[in-house]
This record gives C-alpha cells, sequence and structure tokens, in this order.
C-alpha cells in the first residue's frame, strides 16, 4: 500500500482549500492508499517562519514527506500564486524532497482568471524540489466547493473532472512503486 | 520628499539579504528618500499566517507600505522562487496595494541559475498588487555581499550594476511624484 | 508628439487580435499620438523564420521599433502563452530593443482562465527586452470583440477598462518624453 | 519499441541545439527507442507561420508526433523563453497533442542566468498540450556543446547529468508502454 500526504495550504479557518483536501483525502484513501493530511496553519508558527527543521512538529511533518510515495498540494490563489504559508513549509524541505514521489497541485480561488497559477507558479517550485512527476493539476472554483458542517461536498459539474485527475494521480503514484522498487 | 519602504524577506537571522536591504536604503536615503525598512521576520508569526490584520504590528506596516510612493521587495531565492515569509506578508496586504506606487524587485541567491525568478516568480505576483510601475530588478549572487559587523559591504563589479538599478528606482519614485499630484 | 509601434501577433487573416489593434491604435492616435501599426503575419516568413535582419521587410521594422517612445504587443494566447508568430519578430530584435520605451502588453483568448498569460508568459520576455516600464495589461476575451467589415467594435463593458489601460500607456509614453530628454 | 520524436527548435543552420538532439537521439536509440528527429527550421515558412495543418510536410510532422510515446523538445533560449520558431510548430499541434505521452524539455543558453527558462516558460506550454509526464528537463550551456564536423560532442562534466535526465526520459517512456495499453 502506498501512502499520499496531503497538504493543505491555506491560512484560514474557515477553508474551502481544507475542505477540499478532506474531500479528496476520502477519495484517495477508498482507492486503497494510505492518506495522511497536514495542514499548514496548524503547524506552530514561529517554527515555520524561522525553518526550524529542529522543532518536533515540523520534524515530523518532514518525516511524514520524506516517507510519502505521493504529495497533493493545495493552495489558495493569493495575489496570482500560491500562499505563502505554504511556501514557508515548501521552503524548510531539503532541496529534492519530492525525488522519486509523485506530486499533485491543486489550486483554488474565486475566478478561473487564476487558472494559469497552477503550471506558471505552483510547478515550478514543485519541479525544483526534485519531483520527477508532477501530474496535471487541477483549479477548482471556490464557488463549487459547498462548505457544511461535516465536509464539503462539490458541485458535480466540478466533481467529475476534478476525481478525473486524482485517480490520474492515484493510478500514477501506484504505478511508481515498483518501479522504485525495481531502481 | 518621497518616502521608500524596503521590505526585506529573508528568514535568516544572520542575512545577506537584510545586509543588502541596509546597503541600499543607505543610498535611497543619500538620493534624498526616507526610507523605511521592514524586516518580515520580525513580525508576529501568527500573526503574519494568519493574515491578522487587526495586529498593531501588522497594521502600521501595512500603514507604512500604504503611504510609500516606492517599495523595494528584496527576497532569497527558495525552491526557484520568493520566500514564503515575504509572499506571508504581501498576502495580507489590500488586493492593489501597490497602485499608483514604483516597485523594486531584488533576489538574491547563491547561483545564478536562479536569476529569472525576479521576472517569473517575483514580478507577476508585485504585477498582480496594482503596481503601475515595477522596474527593472536585479540579482545579487551571495558570495557579492560581505558581511561585516557594521553591515554588508558589495564586491565592486556587482555593486556597479546594482546602484545603476537603485538609482534608476530612486529616479523613477521622484518622477512618479508630480504625475501623482497632478492626478 | 511621441510614436506607437502597435505589434499584432496573430497569424489568422481574420483576426480579432488585429481588430483590436486597429481600434486601440485610432484610440491612441486620437490622444495624440503617431502611431505605426505592423501585422508579424504580413511580413516575409522565410526571413521571419531564419532571423534574417538584413531582410528590407524586416530592417524597415526593427528600425521602427527602434525610434519609437511606446509598443504595444498584441498576442492571442495559444497553448498558454503568447503565440510563436509574435515571438520570432521579438527573438530577432536586438537584446535590449526596448530600453527607454514604455511597453503596453494586451492578450486575448476565447477563456479568462488565460488570463495570467500577460504576466507569467508575456511580461518576462518583454521585460528581457530592457523595457524599464511595462505598464499593467489587459486580457480581452474574443466574444468582447464583435468584428465588422470596416473593423471592430468592443463590448461597452469591455471597452471601458481597455481604455484606462490604453489611456494610461499613453499618458506614461508622455511622462516619459521629457525625462528622456532630460537624462 | 516506442518510439520517440525530437524536436529541434532552433533557426541556425550552425546550431549547437540541433547537435545536442543529433547526439541525443543518438543515446535514445542506443536504448532501444526508434528516434524519429524534426528540425523545425526545415519545415515551409509560410505553412509553419500560418498554421497550414493541411500542408504535407506539417501533417507529416504532426502525424509523427501524434503517433510518438515520447517526445524530447529542445530549443535555445531567446529573451528570456523558447524560440518562437519552436513556439510555432507548438502552436499548430491539437490542443491536447501531447496527451499520453512521456515529454523532456531541453533547453540550451549561453549564460546559466536562463536556467529557470525550462521550468517558467516552456514546461507550461507542455503541461497546456496534454502532457502528463513532463520529466525533468536540462539546460546545456552552450560551450559544454563542441561542434565537429560530424555532430557534437559533449564536456565531460556535461555529460553525464545529461546522459542521466535522457536516461530517465526512456525509462519514463518505456514505463508508459504497459500503462497505455492496458487502460
Amino acid at each position: 500500500m502506498s501512502t499520499i500526504v496531503v497538504l493543505s495550504g491555506s491560512p484560514s479557518a474557515v477553508s474551502r482549500t481544507a475542505a477540499l483536501c478532506a474531500h479528496l483525502a476520502d477519495r484517495l484513501g477508498s482507492l486503497g492508499h494510505e492518506v495522511r493530511t497536514v495542514h499548514v496553519r496548524d503547524l506552530p508558527a514561529e517554527a515555520l517562519l524561522s525553518a526550524d527543521t529542529g522543532h518536533p512538529r515540523i520534524a515530523e511533518v518532514v518525516g511524514l514527506i520524506g516517507e510519502a510515495d505521493g504529495v497533493l498540494v493545495a493552495s489558495p490563489v493569493y495575489k496570482a500564486a500560491y500562499s505563502g504559508l505554504l511556501k514557508t513549509l515548501l521552503d524548510l524541505l531539503p532541496q529534492f524532497a519530492f525525488t522519486g514521489k509523485v506530486v499533485l497541485p491543486i489550486v483554488t480561488g474565486g475566478s478561473p482568471a487564476h487558472v494559469l497559477a497552477i503550471d506558471y507558479a505552483l510547478r515550478p517550485v514543485l519541479t525544483s524540489l526534485g519531483a520527477d512527476h508532477v501530474v496535471p493539476g487541477w483549479f477548482v472554483l471556490d464557488r463549487h466547493i459547498v462548505l457544511r458542517d461535516d465536509g464539503a461536498t462539490l458541485e458535480p459539474d466540478a466533481a467529475t473532472p476534478l476525481y478525473r485527475v486524482a485517480d490520474a494521480f492515484a493510478h500514477a503514484v501506484d504505478a511508481r512503486r515498483p518501479l522504485a522498487r525495481a531502481s
């Protein structure tokens, strides 16, 4: 069984990005993966901003990512790019923290005008972390994520392509395992 | 007299980026500008990461930027882009916080391989903040910034083009003032 | 009187980008600028692709750009970026062909999902050409450009912000002139 | 046996990019792939610039790409991005021409300052073409490519990491085949 870490990079307490992450974590789990979710906003602020990798909570997350086969990286769009919060975590990872892993970028935003932030802003950062397979990402409009007391549901039209992307990611994570063992 | 805010986005306690900012603040001051320097790492971590614009220290910085004629935005390159720390501050600014201002992007890094992070990563974010004039930026190699007890000096070959960029920025800030008054 | 070159980078014979360029050329002319429009598709294909700057037609265009105070660079979005046709012309210009000029990027496309192509794809190229002032650009949806026998009209909602951008560009070109003379 | 198309996007008659492509085509061939090389500069200029996909030479190249398992896309850096010549070919391909294929971006340039053009300029275009696996690319300095009468050799220090990248690409193409058949 392969393991996937879901990184939620929204600073909001009531976050569509976080709700979407929970939704996707469920789906990836149902496809047979062990999923661990990390809400960057729950990590200690001081340690994050000073890149204190000796802090136990930070060290734990770095360790989780190190052992994962796949990483889903989710962020709201702020100022035409990923959130600074998410980037503070990515900044303190080892330079090639994503080597050998499959990575899925997911971005949420209020307007389709920000779609290209996935491929022009987030993807280059993920690639620089040594990921050899960043699968096609997806942009989810805020209004397609319906917050509820017990999580979120997706508008049906938005769910279909998103699930296709998530399933392709899960498939790529699975395909990676035997290759990784063989090498 | 026009005012310039210098934003230093390095998370390091002993930072070449910060030393470079002090150096450039001196120069901009000697050209007749009132310069205020903000080290993002000195702002309260919790407030930054939760975008708490009600926090007095954060509110003060937002106010400084709001009143400035020019903003120098400096960051080290981390993972092929600006620091997450810098972005946490940019994220909590109003959407058009840079409207009517002249902005100068400065990036520092260990290798020339990261030069394009200025124009492909940082500049789009500054533009999205409504800046109508982001002047040409500059990339400074870490090894050209010589840290000393009382600040930093620059290798002469690195200083000449950097000063040219800083002076062009100062000139553009000055040129802006009468236009701003006229409009 | 300052001069502006309008570069239309669409390969289509019936082009919304070209019609939009004619529309903007009219407006810039009515604001008192001398405007020259270059349709890259009308230049000799062989000379463009082989960067033959000795070809009279190519040399003429390079000369026009060299003498201009402002350059409006317009392109449709193809494959998440500017057209290859436009880039073939930009490629054969001198490395710092835009130094001292004000540049306005305009992009057209069928979906708002491509808006960020202006700032992440086109602007870095314009900046690399030495432009010290690339003013804020604008994205125009194809369906807001209504083709007619004698040119194009714009949907009123689309016209207002576009004219604001064009007028700010014209203003920046004018503001540049005395500075250029002074320096 | 899987097939790979090598696209060389340099407009120069004596091209380091083209020589590098020949070198890499040999290596990919020796690893058991059928390799077909396309020099975009040899295609009919008029047809390329007008996106005439009915032209037999263009149609042939579109067909070759359509049937390939992998595509190596090589370009010199011009004006902080890929060549316009290369982009004219990419522009006329179907929107999802790279779906199901593995793609390797290779960029050549005179200065390491352009390294990020791979991930910020070329990769987003390749991703927009539907590629589900754009493997890590590589930047080769012009001076590491030694032109000779019968092709090119690489400086040993440059060859090692490039071969590693090319071999990882070949491996990913191979790994794709059974998946493609199974789906």
